[in-house]
């Protein structure tokens, strides 16, 4: 059975507002083992909004709408399913009587929203006024739902979700392993793919690159679980041999959650000093909940003046070599252990552009330092990718130091 | 003419990856007053691939794809597009010799990627190996264009959108302005835009909420630019004058690039303080170039152990009132100044979540701070709207203390 998304909406399609509930309902569909077929913004535009909807019942079979369910001018959604479904409207007396109870009579839109079309399955609203819509067919089940954020997934994963795995149950369905790899780019890991796929044709593989991280998907539809993890699990060994020292996890987990998992288990903490990077490597930390339990913080040494004052960057290195040298990184490394207890410490500073390239030291131009309390610290260069531009230097950077510090405490490789 | 976004990838369809293209191609494109008609994102699968590609030739004037440009297994779109278009391939020996150049002769890529369709406009990769295309009949311009962001995104900005221009130079363009504000809400600037609604009738007005920020955008359809801006200036002087306070900026620059510049140009210094935003708001604000031209850094002080060693908050402060409380966000401001030179200090802390709230500190609980040299602070409370996810929490604190500073700064008003 096929899946299709449509999202309805001007505001998506000038890109004002950023279509989250797709994402949404791509990620959680995806969780329970299914696949979209298609995914599609449209505008509030009556006649097209038809035309499409019809079309779409003749390409997939469940479709799931949000968006253009509200009061006002510019919402459709309703009106156009129920033509499309040659359904008329009538006024829901229990709808009616629940928003009165929640909201009180003065409603401005109770009797537009509690006015449905006639024979088709209700789909509550917990938390606003407009109710969604199961429209059922032989051939199509039609999802129709707010734009709301909100809204959309409660009603998604009380209302909808449990009926579209029963409309599956019966189907095969699709088994999926990632995983997530440091340091490596896409053809790194492509001629390792293709020889899974010869001995594995049946697998579909995948490979998301992103900023010094790479994911690697292996989907298979198979009619038993046993058999389809078995094969999964072939692919994935054959990527962790190869890469052994670059993998990050062979499930969901990210980065930075593997980092933090290491981190908490093993009682460590870390502490960052951020030149280029400039908190985006302690933003990506913390945004984990639960990175209190072991990372300290962030000296965010954007000026030299913080160097100095805060690591104890001593101004004769600054003045000698640069904020972008060996020493400069160095320095920052023995300060951030001197000025905490913290056992691990990551330290960058580098040339994020567009100005202050050089010859010698031309823009993505990184100096990175690894210290673990009680060793000797590394530091090394590198030369950022993406250096046409400043946030993908940062970005890239911020993986790159993350990938130092994973391969250290996971594998005790370095790679500075 | 119909504007068409294709973007091509399994990962976005899983959900695994947030299409930032497209988002990025609609703002664009909208920003030059042109609106998208549809967008889809569709999988790597080539049978389906080239009925669709049919079908949005058949149903609109220009094409954009993004994704499926690259040399792995999964990449499909060249060949598809090819297909569709009757177009065989051939060597191109510029692309190649390109390639060597910059890749060397060990590109494994290297034939792969110089191999194009014949007769076709070819579109420029500076940044990386897959050439984008056009297809040009008397019907369609079809886009052919790659999916790694940043490629894209300088492909679309030299080769792409100088012949969109070209094409819809005859075209009644749209007018557009964007006005930027703070501190305020939806239903605040609602009823605003209702009145502007009934003077300029043929103004088409957005409110494009984003955690504590607040776009406004007046669209118009005029055969006379003149027409068209003083129209427009017009929505935007009942906008200015109902929220002279909140305004960010009457044009698209953000407010990390307002502040930046009033910075620069007053020659003023920031540091900042975070606890709970861990960063964000100094990576914010670094995104700018520029941005160490008066941001001297941040002390992420996410433990109570650096709060303590690097700001001087007192053990006793944080034992007696805990870390979001007045007193610490004080002393964190205190510690600041006297830490560094700048003039204008921001701090931070508060209860992200989504563990360690209370009854008397729920989550989204958030202390602020804003310190200015030889005045007295300013401290105050809020609870963070967005409270049912952390990032949302974090996200829209950072926003909230930019503006704090953007209103001492630009109005002389504390909203603290």
């Amino acid at each position: 059975m096929r899946i299709e998304v449509i999202t309805v909406g001007n505001e998506l399609l000038a890109g004002s507002t950023i279509d989250t509930n797709f994402v949404y309902l791509a990620q959680r569909l995806s969780a329970e083992g299914y696949s979209i077929f298609i995914h599609t913004s449209i505008p509030d535009d009556p006649i097209f909004m038809e035309q499409f909807f019809l079309e779409a019942t003749q390409r997939s079979d469940i479709i799931l709408t949000t968006g253009g369910l509200g009061p006002t001018i510019d919402d459709h959604t309703k009106q156009v399913v129920a033509k499309v479904f040659n359904k008329k409207f009538v006024l829901n007396k229990d709808i009616r009587n629940d928003l009165m109870q929640r909201y009180g009579p003065d409603l401005i839109s109770l009797e537009h929203q509690a006015t449905v079309p006639e024979g088709v399955e209700l789909l509550k609203n917990k938390v606003g006024t407009a109710p969604g819509f199961l429209f059922q067919t032989k051939k199509n089940s039609f999802f129709v739902m707010p734009g709301v954020p909100l809204e959309m997934k409660i009603m998604f994963e009380e209302e909808v979700i449990p009926k579209i795995k029963h409309l599956l149950s019966k189907e095969s369905k699709k088994f999926v392993r990632r995983i997530q790899l440091c340091h490596l780019s896409e053809s790194n890991v492509d001629p390792c793919l293709r020889e899974i796929n010869e001995i594995y044709p049946q697998v579909e593989a995948g490979i998301y690159p992103g900023y010094g991280l790479l994911a690697v998907e292996f989907k298979i539809k198979e009619t038993t679980e046993k058999k389809a993890q078995s094969i999964l699990e072939g692919c994935v060994q054959k990527i962790s041999e190869k890469f052994s020292n670059y993998i990050v996890s062979v499930d969901n987990l990210t980065l930075p959650e593997m980092v933090q998992d290491w981190m908490i288990k093993h009682e460590k903490t870390l502490i960052l000093a951020e030149s280029c990077t400039g908190g985006h490597l302690a933003a990506k930390l913390i945004e984990i909940p639960g990175a209190s339990d072991y990372l300290l913080g962030s000296i965010v040494c954007y000026s030299n003046e913080l160097k100095k004052s805060v690591l104890g960057v001593r101004e004769e290195t600054l003045s000698k070599y640069g904020a972008v040298s060996y020493e400069t990184v160095y320095e920052m490394v023995q300060g951030a252990l001197s000025l905490s207890t913290a056992d691990y410490v990551l330290a960058v500073s580098g040339i994020a552009g567009p100005s202050g390239g050089s010859e010698e030291k031309p823009i993505g131009t990184v100096w990175c330092g690894l210290g673990v309390r009680g060793e000797k610290e590394h530091i090394g260069k590198i030369l950022a990718k993406g250096r046409a531009k400043r946030t993908s230097v940062i970005e890239y950077t911020a993986n790159f130091m993350l990938g130092v510090l994973w391969k250290k405490i996971a594998y005790n490789n370095v790679s500075l």
